[in-house]
């Protein structure tokens, strides 16, 4: 196949890059594709090995108008790290070096290609953790967690990637470096840089190194089920719980339809019922136990149908069995599935459940809602057989009635996983047209030609 | 005097906002000065009743191509709130609703002209408060707020004003009224123009309303007052304080100088000490126990001369008087006071303190430094007798010297105060060329003709 890149620009990055620049079919297939599914092959791609070489990559393909898309390690389900056709991938797995851990300071410094999991083991050492825990952690990459602000359980009580970023260096769409934020944990001094290029999904800037703030880890931690006869009555308990003055370090939820699976398909030891809490207190050994009182006392209401609290990490493990048994279940029951992750207030929780129920009815589809509740981010899955071409049809259809319902309780598109193609036509639908379009304009002020990840985020503005 | 304004645009603003258009000498004057004292007289001033009329001022202002000056209540040390020559000054204070509290959803709307101190009184009915408490609270607007990102002594646990803002409306510019963020804890939904805005110091838009992300107000506190030999022991408990798993509400440092200060002049119940920290735990009443217990644990170290722990409110109180008395002593002794909140990462604490004693000794000036020891935002304070010309040359000199220290140690010109035109001029040594470029062309996106608070934040464009 011949290669769709400027023969001139093919040669320059051949010659930047030397091993790092491959053009091979199995290797353009494979960066051309992410957890989307989606994907075409890239024209060629880049690894990188410092940000100087990523700085002339950029320079490089500005001159021949080539699109840029910045990769991690491809689990985004949005297609937020797929190319359109034509574009230069750049991998950033040769930058995976962990720079620095300080722990008197609480930082870490790192290149983007270091796996989450591997920078967790790495601090472990140190008493300390990066929050950031999305289910991905032991494959996806800390750029990938910046570039889409992943989330995970723990975002409850420690926040999600933008949360827990304290400074950025990144090369933009002009080819320059930038350098934003500071090693600091308060900073008002100049322009926030850093929060904006989280969540931009590779559109504004490539991100060549990280500072992170990091959070004590924990010596203790105690886990509560509590299960409820239907989800306004749970909804209620994630009120209580995030009123008072102890912050639950996890706080799950999943609708009866999930813990119907997790028992029948996942083989969970848990009894049918209308709405589950997963609860975690974290801490010290001392203090682990009051908290754990304390987020008990606020489960408890109306319409709690029992609360189980795990006296130790062998019986929390069991309790968490039904929360993990779910992913499982869900991949064995329907070969299809869109898994959407909207947010939506604590208070409205309730509503959109109600909602997706009636959405399911209204399409026959199987559709179920779990996820992270103390943050109203719930993983709305919907099921379908991929071979029947009338299903999936319904399943397709379904999905923008998920998000205008979502929109319609105060909610947004994505907690965590981002916009990429996959949302990015429903932006209209979340934002006004004025706001929108200075989100155009900003991405003209990182990437005047346009050539960092093209038709991400932002959809085509109207003709 | 004749107004500076072109005739059409001071009529087309008097027809606009009625009663709410000033052009008085006396209220020109009062809305020209912040507490910088700096300033010249605004050429007008606007009392808008509603966002809509905000967004007319702006069109009229920006047709005329004339300046427009957000202004809380004019508590900015930096100067942010004052105009330059020619420019309107908007005013909130009839902006200042209070539009929602949701206890579920931890959540308030408010418009930006609400007083902080009146917004936790309302707060606190529901059980809750919002993080940022800067030392005016009682007369800063929550406008004044996001525009410098505030912070205060619970920053260390519950994070500045940028971590505790969900969503925004702000109009920019061109006039136009954007709606960013939104009414959830967790968002992955497109640019983070939120965050932005924050510590944009009214050079990016007008903000018109905002989403306030709220904290669950704790029913118990406890306090405790470690002295040290030195600085260098106490930045050692405030990094062990920081790497445990129970945050301090508040952990706050006073040099040598400000223990003799607090004493000598203050009258605090205070021995002699090389460094101070103020620590408090908060929770419920349980866990506040065991939270007091883990802090004090940590406080305790080489070099710890005295732990005194309050038992009660009264002698907590008691504890905290010396943390009190120090403003009014530093006014008694020195009328002329460059109050900085430089920021390093923790552990250059010791360094940025005997750096400041250095400058001290080399300029012949009285320096001090107390403040926020957990985010390492300590409030350098020059001292100067206004009437000793020679004092006062000094002691502006001393300023860029400290700024270079503070950058020189990883750190940043502001914590918390912002850079307004005061630290305008020092952004170049904190940040390189490319990132200024970029700050200026975000600038531009939001502002295209530069009437948005000119001259703030960034220094002119090198020549």
């Amino acid at each position: 196949m011949p290669s769709l890149l400027p023969p001139a620009l093919a040669h320059a990055l051949a010659a930047l890059l030397g091993d790092g620049w491959r053009v091979d079919a199995e290797t353009l297939r494979r960066y051309g594709e992410d957890a989307s599914r989606r994907g075409v092959p890239a024209a060629g791609v880049a690894l990188p090995e410092r940000r100087e070489q990523v700085v002339a990559l950029v320079h490089a393909c500005r001159t021949h108008r080539v699109p840029v898309v910045a990769r991690g390690s491809g689990t985004s389900s949005t297609g937020a790290a797929i190319p359109g056709g034509g574009a230069v991938v750049v991998g950033f797995e040769r930058m995976a070096r962990i720079l620095a851990i300080d722990p008197a300071d609480r930082i870490a410094v790192v290149e983007p290609g270091v796996l989450n999991g591997d920078l967790q083991r790495a601090l472990a050492a140190h008493g300390l953790f990066w929050p950031p825990d999305p289910a991905s952690a032991d494959t996806c990459t800390v750029g990938g967690n910046l570039a889409c602000n992943a989330g995970g359980p723990r975002t409850v009580k420690y926040g999600a990637t933008r949360d827990n970023v304290l400074g950025l260096a990144a090369v933009t769409g002009t080819g320059d470096l930038v350098t934003c934020g500071s090693r600091t944990t308060k900073d008002a001094t100049g322009y926030d840089l850093t929060h904006l290029l989280v969540g931009s999904e590779g559109t504004l800037g490539l991100i060549v190194e990280a500072t992170l703030k990091l959070a004590p880890l924990p010596s203790a931690r105690r886990s509560l089920r509590a299960l409820y006869a239907d989800v306004a009555a749970a909804a209620a308990a994630v009120a209580r719980l995030m009123r008072q003055p102890v912050a639950p370090a996890m706080l799950e939820f999943m609708d009866r339809h999930c813990i119907r699976l997790a028992r029948e398909v996942g083989g969970a030891d848990i009894p049918d019922a209308g709405a589950l809490l997963m609860i975690e207190a974290d801490g010290d050994a001392a203090t682990v136990e009051l908290a754990t009182r304390a987020l008990a006392d606020a489960a408890r209401g109306p319409g709690l149908l029992a609360l189980d609290a795990a006296p130790d990490a062998a019986a929390s493990e069991a309790l968490w069995a039904a929360r993990r048994a779910l992913s499982p279940a869900l991949r064995t029951i329907a070969a299809g599935k869109i898994n959407e992750d909207v947010v939506v207030p604590v208070s409205r929780i309730p509503d959109l459940v109600t909602g997706v129920e009636a959405l399911a009815a209204e399409f026959d589809l199987r559709i179920v809602a779990f996820g992270h509740a103390g943050n109203g981010n719930l993983h709305v899955n919907i099921l379908f057989d991929p071979d029947d071409a009338a299903e999936s049809a319904r399943a397709r259809s379904a999905l923008p009635r998920l998000f205008a319902l979502t929109l319609s309780l105060g909610g947004t598109l994505s907690g965590e996983h981002g916009i990429g193609t996959a949302k990015r036509d429903f932006m209209a639908q979340a934002f006004d047209a004025p706001t929108l379009a200075l989100m155009r304009t900003v991405k003209q002020a990182f990437d005047p030609d346009g050539i960092l990840n093209p038709g991400k985020v932002l959809p085509p503005a109207a003709a």
